[in-house]
């Protein structure tokens, strides 16, 4: 169970001066994972602090770290990040003590590590860890109940959706880090009124609103992950935007699941926030009173370090004419937002989808990316996909350019954020996903 | 596109006598690979012949292919097959002619190699390869309709499958190889006339009879594998027993697929039989006249190369009381036949799934691994699964010993075996699967 301890005090301050700026979304009280490379060097693991990438390839050699640390940093000297989250949870959080502590404002190392820092704008991102199996889950139950409305007007919320943290397994090979560009999948689809299917580009393209869960530590095939003990096996969280054609969705689900209307792309940000980081931003979930208590492998008497987690959330598009006769930083800044929601909305908590998800005796490990799943809040307006936003497309949304958008057209750019903020707590943000769509290919 | 060439001659033999013998599954026209390992040597690629397994490991010191066949012996020198598999068509062919004319009776060969040789009865099997997405289909129409007619009375088979062939992601870290031991699962089930769901057990434990086809070449994120292609791509195919948990697969399947009824445990044989050894078993799907023909990214009219694939396939059953009381060789005999099939009663043949995969851009990766799906036949008696021929549990099957079974009991092995056999051409056997069904775990 992860505590509050010295590395989340709020008035810590860093010797790395753009981390102490008020919006950073990478305070010292932070200190996300990722892996970058600068130039033609090879790809390496790094932490963030302010707008800078301290590379934990060139500090491991310089040994500053004791301890578990020492051997955290030793993993952390590789292409990927998964040997490191394969140590497990005491080697995770000795390494962020070591960290906060050498980054603090004073420390002894800053002359040693300052060398070490590179600016993350002259940094390309690769995906932070080997991602073995990935799940993707469906834990907001306003978008589920949006959704099965335009699928199954009659039934919307199926009856295990109360009781089950649905979720079902999803395609790794495609996920890509920010920046990804991907074409329009071509796939087949049937119109209600047409008499057979036709194949051709998706017409109904939307970009889906999520959180990913990175496993750090599995299990052995035939255990289950106790809900107590899911903060053990939870390295940590990123953005992810889970492509999907609905047309495609809508002619293959069933009785199976999506398949190609989801395999073609999907989107994470580059930088993994550890699950300490977030501890600040635990929250109660409270279930309304009518809903069942969950069976006990999901239930809980220690909400607050178990429950939902207050992380903001939004989405911004850029489109062809938004991005065009612009100057690169007046592009940057021409976005217009969707929605904004919070993943404290959600129905099942992460630590509920790691429990289910193991209580089979499924064995997860180091590498697993969970997506929480489409992260719509209560309100219209907080809705997580274009699907929602225009009620399947029958309400085109306005924009204030004087575009118009049902789904996504060629050249649009979808970007996603995702922050916490609060009294008395430093800023936690995990900077953002960015992707774009291109035209489809021609037939081959 | 493959086609038969000197290597699939029927009448060739071996200088090792035990593959010349009939009713062999590995014959010099089958030439099969794994990996494998005895005592505590690492794990290393091997080939099969008769009762032997050939140590590529051990032949690549010795150097004795010329051109893609060494470079290809060269990658095989690896603890998965991987290397190999990623090579290409072209590699896997060159090895498969240079292995036949090596392994052939008159060998100049024969004094070097037969050092290499080990028995396979001393060997320890692995995974083949890292497997790296597992994909698994729904390829029988009586497949299908049998369990929709289960799972959905008013509506057996859906209006998309004589379209799409239907598939869904599966869980790849929990497929071992033959001999896996696993524990029956626990999870949520809710019968239909209970108020709520429980938590336990599984009471509806069941088999799948599947063949997997292994990638081995992958293609471009972006770029579809046109049917016509798919061959190149394809680097064979073992048997699966895709294991079941029926009554957590009712509650929790919809809307997103199965999931925990799926991924505590998936069972292949240890050898991929090459696409190039299965070319003379090559044979016409007939669709009813009556049915749609295929959208033309799915239809071909070279159906002798990419057609069906008549493989004999059978299911065996050994309960604790037919092992108990009896000496080990007797044991291994006294199981029970409960079906067999063919896989030619597919109504998707392994190349319209791979392209169907891909035609949205999806990337496969060398060791990606596609099930096929229960492989029932068009008769009662021909189901791949339990759930089909017990009716959904309504009809035990009355065993010759006396025993029933409607799911399978703590103890149970199962055993499935797939082999092709025809006038005029070698019999290419794929060997077996088997797995035994221990108890649940106690809660923890």
């Amino acid at each position: 169970m992860i505590s509050l301890n010295e590395t989340h005090d709020a008035s810590l301050t860093s010797w790395v001066n753009c981390a102490n700026q008020s919006g950073t979304d990478f305070p010292i009280q932070n200190l996300p994972f990722a892996v970058f490379k600068t130039g033609t060097e090879p790809f390496r693991c790094g932490v963030a602090i302010g707008n800078q990438i301290l590379d934990l390839k060139a500090i491991s050699t310089l040994k500053p770290f004791e301890g578990k640390a020492a051997e955290a940093l030793t993993a952390c000297a590789s292409e990927t990040l998964n040997p490191f989250m394969d140590l497990g949870f005491e080697h995770w959080s000795a390494m962020r003590l070591s960290l906060s502590r050498a980054l603090r404002a004073g420390s002894d190392l800053e002359s040693q590590l300052k060398p070490c820092l590179i600016p993350m704008d002259k940094a390309e991102f690769a995906l932070p860890c080997q991602i073995r199996d990935y799940t993707d889950f469906y834990s907001s139950i306003y978008h589920a109940t949006a959704v099965g409305s335009l699928f199954r007007p009659d039934n919307p919320l199926l009856p295990n959706y109360k009781w089950v943290p649905i979720g079902y397994h999803g395609r790794a090979s495609s996920i890509e880090v920010t920046g990804q560009s991907f074409h329009r999948p071509v796939g087949q689809t049937k119109a209600p009124d047409a008499e057979q299917p036709s194949f051709g580009p998706c017409k109904r393209l939307d970009y889906e609103l999520e959180m990913g869960v990175f496993i750090g530590q599995g299990n052995t095939l035939g255990d289950a992950i106790p809900l107590q003990k899911t903060d053990q096996h939870i390295f940590g969280m990123c953005l992810l935007n889970d492509w999907s054609a609905r047309d495609m969705q809508a002619w293959e689900y069933q009785p199976l699941g999506p398949f190609l209307a989801k395999s073609f792309a999907s989107t994470i940000s580059p930088w993994i926030v550890t699950l300490e980081a977030l501890a600040p931003y635990r929250t109660e979930y409270q279930r309304p009173a009518a809903d069942p208590k969950p069976l006990p492998y999901l239930s809980s008497d220690e909400n607050s370090s178990l429950g939902a987690l207050d992380i903001q959330l939004e989405v911004l598009l850029q489109t062809p004419a938004m991005k065009g006769s612009q100057t690169p930083v007046a592009q940057k800044q021409c976005m217009e937002k969707l929605s904004q929601s919070s993943f404290r909305h959600s129905y099942w908590t992460i630590g509920q989808m790691v429990a289910h998800h193991a209580s089979n005796g499924c064995n997860l490990q180091s590498g697993d990316l969970l997506g929480t799943g489409t992260q719509s809040g209560p309100k219209p307006e907080e809705a997580g996909s274009l699907l929602e936003l225009t009620k399947g497309g029958k309400q085109p949304l306005n924009l204030t350019n004087g575009e118009q958008r049902t789904f996504l057209q060629d050249g649009d750019t979808v970007v996603m954020r995702g922050w916490c903020e609060k009294e008395g707590a430093a800023r936690i943000g995990f900077g953002e996903v960015a992707a774009t769509l291109l035209p489809a290919k021609a037939a081959n």
